[in-house]
């Protein structure tokens, strides 16, 4: 195996995992944000505009972490600089 | 093993990790936001109509993180950027 | 091992456990969900045609993550574009 | 270990292991739909066509999830595509 | 350590870990839905022939997943297909 | 090592541990369905006749799943057909 | 090292494991059991009897369990029919 | 390694495993006994006989198991049957 | 592998899972944060500007554990010393 | 490695572990039958003299596991028949 | 491998766990601290003042272990002793 | 390595590992001890000095188990047969 | 590898360790306090005092065992007998 | 690697696993009793004398089992039997 194999490979593999790991606890979170807002609503429907209103930033804050995974696989994926600095090295070898 | 097979092996490995397990956060959620979307019309169901329009929206959202592990799986399989470079070599060589 | 046997296995493997595996989710939530509907139905039998209907849409929500899973299963064992090319090279050869 | 021996192991392997844990999820998920359901009939007897119906399309549902893996299992052991073509392979030697 | 020897200890090895494992999830399930049927019947003993009937059919598609795994296990050890080809192979060599 | 001795370990560890987990769902189960019987008996002294009944048909489906766990060890210690095969091999041989 | 002692490792550790870890379900169920049974004597004096009678009925069953798990170990200890093959072939060789 | 020293690391890892985890069970259970036992005679002073005859007929039932483990692990310490052939080989050589 | 490779490797692998592990805690406290507010609204609603600040100071105190482990990635992939070190080694050779 | 130093080894292992981890039974459960206790005394305190004798049976009942573990410990330490026998051995070689 | 790159792959390791693992707790209490001081607020409004001094007091608290893995992973990436000993020995070789 | 090495790493981590975890067990069991003490005092003031006596000795009875695996670490630090023997013979040799 | 990039790379792996984790239990507790000290100032704002003095000296001691972690961590890094030992030794080489 | 590293090696693992790691019990117990003193000095203000100083007792409990791993951490790093033994033989030597 040679270091570009390897590279490509530890690539792979932590950009699968820390999207299908790192999405678990936004999952989860969001879920459960989803689940007592609508509670809240049937508790105290004239409420519904600032539970709305909470519940979407309150999502978003959430979703920003599964968004900090997303980026770090994407950036693995396609703007690796370690593989960048092998295929550059294998190119002008 | 050359690079190519395990370039391969590591993407057919990861790409059925990531949606196995990716999906295990969005369905225990959408399972938590349903349920408790049934409980709410239960208890007030002259709210149905707002909290309907909530449950979409957080399923919408929860579902997003499943989609992430999804597109991650199919750039993984049918876009991979290694694998693609590995084949060019061969073909080159 | 040759290539083409440690995909093959790889593929096996994956395609297993993506099922095997990705399935506990959906089974747990959809379990979920139509307990709370029938918690629902006892306590709330008039709003029955609005708690059944929720209760199918979140099922199809919950069961497309299942398919998700059962596709890259099918994907990995009828459709695998890196055992293609592996029995394609090994044909050629 | 020639190729058509690991790839048999591996079929065995994951032939038992996608059902045998795959088959945790819908079961644990029917235990609670119909203890839920058993809850539901003592505390709305009234009800009990309606919920004796939901009960039974959700239970369908769930055991569409233990169906996957069955599915799964059965084509790994029957209909195995990696295992066809090596012995294909072999007899053709 | 020969093919024959390999795919033997395999099928063993699966063939009790299936039944093993596989019939936890029922055994907890029917657990679950005959203590919340006791309950059910001190709570509304009125109703006692419906909960019997519908903790039957819950029961038994219950055990139908331990069957799976059952099934699956009696086929590895007495009707293994892959066993019977190396079984073949090396009679006829 | 041997084909025999391989073969006779690998039904030794999964005879015990079949048994050993395989009764651990059984046992969690029946130790539940009886507490519920006997908080059910304290409750509803009158309907004792119901709940014993159907406390033993509950605890004979749950035991069948220990069954299967003890029958699938008794047919690898005493009717193990892959070591009854190599028996026969060593013996004619 | 030999195929005796792999034998007789191989029985030593399951036999140990089998007892060890298959009498957790069976103790943690019986303790669940007394436990209810106090509880519900202390709630209802005068079934006592009825209460008495169905926990000594439902720890028989619960201990059948643990018995499996014995019998299997001294089968591996004292009667392993595995053993014995090794040891009368030691002898007539 | 001769047989003889790893029948006796065996003989003394599982001796201890026995024994180590083996309690743990009916440690948990015994404590679970005991607790309820106290809720109940503060809640039921009256019934202290009966509640102290079960919670005793209990406690032995459970340490039973607990005693399974002991009587295993002393069979492995001092009347282990592999360990006493390999010391009458060793003798007799 | 060489030293260069080694720490590439390292650096993508630990980038990964700190992102993809470290953002489980701060996603699940969001979501607990979130929900309770959503329930202290329906409670309370005239509380609502208090809550609300409170809970926006609270998301970013832990949005800053997310930061940490995001900061810690970015280091690693971009700013990383010592593969700085490893290049400028290569460089000056 | 010689035969005694694994088979010392072997024990101190064992030893330290059984100690160490058997004790966590017996101190969480008594932990518990202590709490109760406290429980108990305050909501019943007319019925201290019963309470603190039924616990006082009930810790020793519990603590014998515990001793049980100390004792193979003791037993593994100052009293190891396979470390007797294996310095016997190296004594009279 | 030499000693220069083993240390710097241990610090980049250790680095991202510690603050990526170590942040899991604070994460969780910060979450936890904020979501019961929104419900204290929605309960008592008026004790607002003192709620929030307690709820900075107690978070600046908690942030201080999550600022302890912060510095010992800043430690180990820029200011490590075993790390500078090294470069200095190759320097001064 | 040496026998001598060997047993003080044993030896080293074993003592280690009892104390560290050991004391797990006690410290949660004595934290709810003390906890239901406080809940207890608040709710009876009267009955504090039979309270405080109970906690006191059931304190002693659980810091037992921690004592044991204090001891069992300081016989395999300073008291440690198997060492002994090691230096006896390294010293006599 | 030398002694002395062990020595360096156990010490980092375990400084980084110590903190990383064992900062999680007081991080939990801590943030139990503050959550339990803003409820009971919630449900009884006249005691304000007592429990702000309660949970700072409550704090104090669960922030000690972090303290002693942290300790552990900078004796590792900075005055590490055995690294201390090491050097000495290889300066006076 | 020679004696005094692998013991060096041993005793910078435990001692950081042994404080990391065992302190979690304690601070988790300290939570613990701290958070039901602070619930019980909001519900019975006027028992705070007594409550304090059982807890205080009770805390000092709780840390003597956090004290006995900080102990044995502090005998391994400064106070070494096995290190000092292998020093004076490296001394000697």
């Amino acid at each position: 195996m040679d270091s570009m194999t390897i590279i490509a490979v530890a690539s792979i593999v932590i950009a699968g995992i820390t999207t299908g790991f790192g999405t678990l606890g936004p999952a989860l979170s969001e879920g459960k944000a989803v689940a007592t807002a609508l509670t809240a609503l049937a508790q105290q429907p004239d409420a519904s505009a600032t539970i709305t209103r909470t519940l979407f930033v309150g999502l978003a804050m959430i979703e920003s972490t599964a968004i900090y995974c997303f980026v770090v696989t994407m950036i693995l994926i396609f703007a690796n600089p370690f593989w960048n600095y092998v295929i550059a090295q294998a190119a002008g070898k």
